[in-house]
């Protein structure tokens, strides 16, 4: 039996009895879905995520209910969660009618200066069934029907998904919801599957059928993981998605222009959704003295007149108090303002806006706090500035606010987050993440585990697929987009002898 | 002092007073390199990979004639290596001046179902310094100035290059000519540095500066390093080209056709190099009975006839030695026919044709040999065809030759072929990799440790680049392939708003 919390009471909302998780059928069942979903090809798959949309819509008020209910995020963010975990699916059709993300690319055979070349025809293939681990934060978009889950099901890769212990219930409704999809696209085989067990997710990493893994959530979960695929007899890819300390700088000009307006938004977004995102601002550098004195204010007004949240579970507000004390116990750190406490039963997190001496920056203050907190550090010169940007580590996010009269140190700024960050936020907020073909969600470690690919946006597909080249294979027996004259739908935009072909 | 062998002696000829590796100074010029590589834009780094494949050809009589001293491969196949290498250094300058690679894909801002989206623009950025080891068996293409450092250096990313012991002269005239070439282009930084000593590769794949690790050579070292890489505090990608039993694969209908004809291309496929390749075909899975009679019969005569081969070094062939004596050792093994013996002196291997039965195909039979030896293994049925094939691992290589009789089966060979391969050679043998666009060197483990990247071909630049994602960032301060306008040689296939843009 699974029980299913209740955030807002701490009490057992709902008792699931999950079947027994036996990972060998689930092996055999994924390997038979890895060749239906092969065999539907890329119009198949297009259908059968719309369908999966259109599912998860029909099944909007069930879906929010049992989410609010597990995660206490509210039916107004969990509407619009539904709604972008909708969209995604559709974008990643989107993704297989365009089909450039195959990267065709066709050498016909010629000479060289080491000699003749044979036909050479590559192209992106799935890897297999992949395991997916949902995150506590959003039981949607990066959950079951997220964005792991539907660009592993566009790239061809049935999905074995580990459901999140905060929310089993929404998990379980949204894995019948894409499987109801899937069968109203024709689809037979179970494209994903569920398991809950922590065990069952270590063995899963380890699983001979498994061919790469994603997942979304704390460093040391991911990082554990991470190293057992790399230990496995064959290593597999892992995509873990973890998260870092988001830094957003706010230049001198910018702070006296619009310190106020700087101060508000930035406090709406490090408390946005109780501050559970792994792209919340964790540390705002601003200038010292009366220049920043606006911006201060504004922040520490809102955070003083914010009330605690919700968090997702017991897990997650024990976390948080726990990081709290441990920033709170750092030399160096100040308290500039504190939101309400939350009632005596459920799990809550108050809002907590510190300020950190810039010497002070080690240890606790340095990581990840994962909650409605926000650090301050304020600096003198351009150079501190960026001396005080250079303590932390890389992350999903960099955020710059800076106006015409910031420009030398805004130049600056830019080169560092470029450098540091998956995503640089110019005069914004980083706590939005579009679903977009330009997106990029990702960063060097401990951002992610792997800083070549996202885990947002259209190119997330490409962490499901390897290359083959086909040499000298017959016209008749190659698939049907790396032939010479190709027909309608398999005609997707290519490479062919060195030039790129649009479509 | 560093000990140049010469393999066909087994004596010293030369020896290399190398300086201390100091790898914190090794880090910090990496650092210097990485942002002149940066500041020299797509057109310098591709001017500048020109000028070291000039420079290269300067130095062609004195690099062949160490490369051959140092490995006993002989001055044509040399020569041609290093006509490859520089071809291959012009093949990424080209990548440079298409731009593709940059993957720039632009979102303006607009409307979403989930609200307004902001400006996002997306393109690859280098991921830093990287570290590259350098293969026995190609001097060249494979080593110091082979594909792994022109592809990095194209990508903007500084090589620290780990020189092969088997050939420590060439690698040092290699990096002293890259770095000729680097002058010539007005590059002041080392953009490829050289260390020779175990101890230096392992802190290597450690040091905090390096941000990527490109490999060719065993599985040992390989997963080795690989492991060390994983379990760094910020663990790195690493891509091991391994290699792994390498299949061919003979239809009943064309072994009748010309049987004779195959066994002498595949004769002459295995034996290729003395053996040295990772593409070497290991095991060739043959019709049973009188039609596969011509194709057994002239392998064996062009074995019988062939001599002994100088190998690279004195562990290559104690390692030939070694597997082969593990295979004679093993049961179910018969010796088909034996080359010739070699000279007293030196380092050699004998050319080798075994015949396994297939109920044998286990333990030693089913791993790389390294060396000039072939298995043959017949049979019967198709699904006995299918059945010998599944034994054995992934691989960089299958190939399969079939006529127009063999149709059912050929299908059947293509679909097993794709999944466990990286690239698929019809009616021909995988011994050759072509430098090309459509190329793909690469497959699941234990052929490489990472099976979404390539380590030969055009997209081989991929493995050292990140996404970064500008959200909202003024025209001004945007990379310049990255805005509304590009000029001139900033104007790169992109993709705008959803749509493929050819340039």
């Amino acid at each position: 039996m699974i029980a299913s919390i209740d955030p807002r009471t701490g009490t057992t909302a709902e008792e699931l009895d999950v079947p027994a998780e036996d990972l060998d059928r689930l092996g055999e069942r994924a390997r038979a879905a890895h060749r239906e979903l092969a065999g539907a090809g890329r119009g198949g798959r297009a259908a059968m995520l719309r369908a999966m949309a259109a599912a998860l819509e029909e099944r909007r008020a069930e879906l929010v209910a049992a989410a609010d209910r597990e995660t206490g995020l509210g039916p107004q963010r969990l509407n619009t969660e539904l709604t972008r975990t909708a969209f995604q699916l559709g974008l990643f059709a989107d993704v297989l009618d365009d089909g450039a993300y195959l990267e065709v690319t066709i050498d016909h055979a010629g000479p060289t200066p080491m000699g003749p070349r044979p036909d050479l025809r590559r192209m992106l293939d799935p890897l297999g069934p992949v395991a997916v681990f949902g995150a506590s934060n959003f039981p949607f978009a990066f959950s079951v029907p997220g964005g792991d889950t539907a660009s592993a099901l566009a790239a061809g890769c049935p999905v074995v998904a580990k459901a999140h212990p905060a929310h089993p219930v929404t998990s379980l409704l949204s894995r019948d919801a894409l499987l109801a999809g899937a069968r109203a696209a024709g689809l037979a085989t179970d494209v994903v599957s569920l398991v809950h067990s922590n065990e069952a997710a270590a063995r899963l990493v380890q699983h001979p059928d498994i061919t790469a893994v994603g997942f979304t959530g704390s460093l040391r979960v991911g990082r554990m993981l991470a190293d057992l695929a790399a230990a496995r007899p064959a290593p597999i890819p892992f995509y873990g998605e973890l998260g870092a300390v988001n830094t957003l700088v706010v230049g001198r000009a910018a702070a006296r222009a619009r310190g106020a307006r700087i101060g508000e938004g930035l406090a709406g977004s490090f408390m946005l959704g109780v501050g559970q995102f792994c792209t919340k601002p964790g540390v705002a550098v601003v200038p010292s003295g009366a220049d920043g004195a606006d911006l201060v204010r504004a922040l520490a007004d809102r955070v003083a007149a914010a009330g605690a949240g919700t968090m997702l579970s017991e897990r997650t507000a024990a976390g948080y108090t726990e990081g709290v004390a441990h920033l709170l116990a750092a030399p160096g750190v100040e308290v500039l303002a504190r939101g309400g406490e939350g009632p005596a039963e459920g799990f809550w997190g108050t809002p907590l806006l510190l300020r950190a001496r810039p010497d002070a920056l080690a240890g606790p203050l340095l990581e990840e706090c994962f909650g409605p907190e926000l650090i301050v550090v304020e600096y003198d010169t351009d150079d501190d500035a960026l001396a005080v940007l250079r303590r932390f580590g890389p992350a999903l996010t960099a955020s710059i606010h800076a106006d015409d009269g910031d420009r030398p140190l805004a130049a600056r700024l830019l080169d560092h987050a470029r450098r540091t960050a998956g995503r640089v936020v110019w005069n914004g907020y980083p706590t939005g993440v579009a679903v977009a073909w330009a997106m990029h969600h990702g960063g060097p470690y401990p951002a992610t585990t792997n800083p070549l690919h996202t885990s947002v946006g259209a190119s997330a597909i490409r962490r499901w697929l390897r290359p083959v080249c086909f040499q000298d294979v017959p016209a008749e027996l190659l698939p049907g987009e790396l032939r010479d004259d190709p027909a309608g739908p398999d005609r997707v935009p290519r490479r062919v002898d060195g030039a790129p072909v649009a479509r």
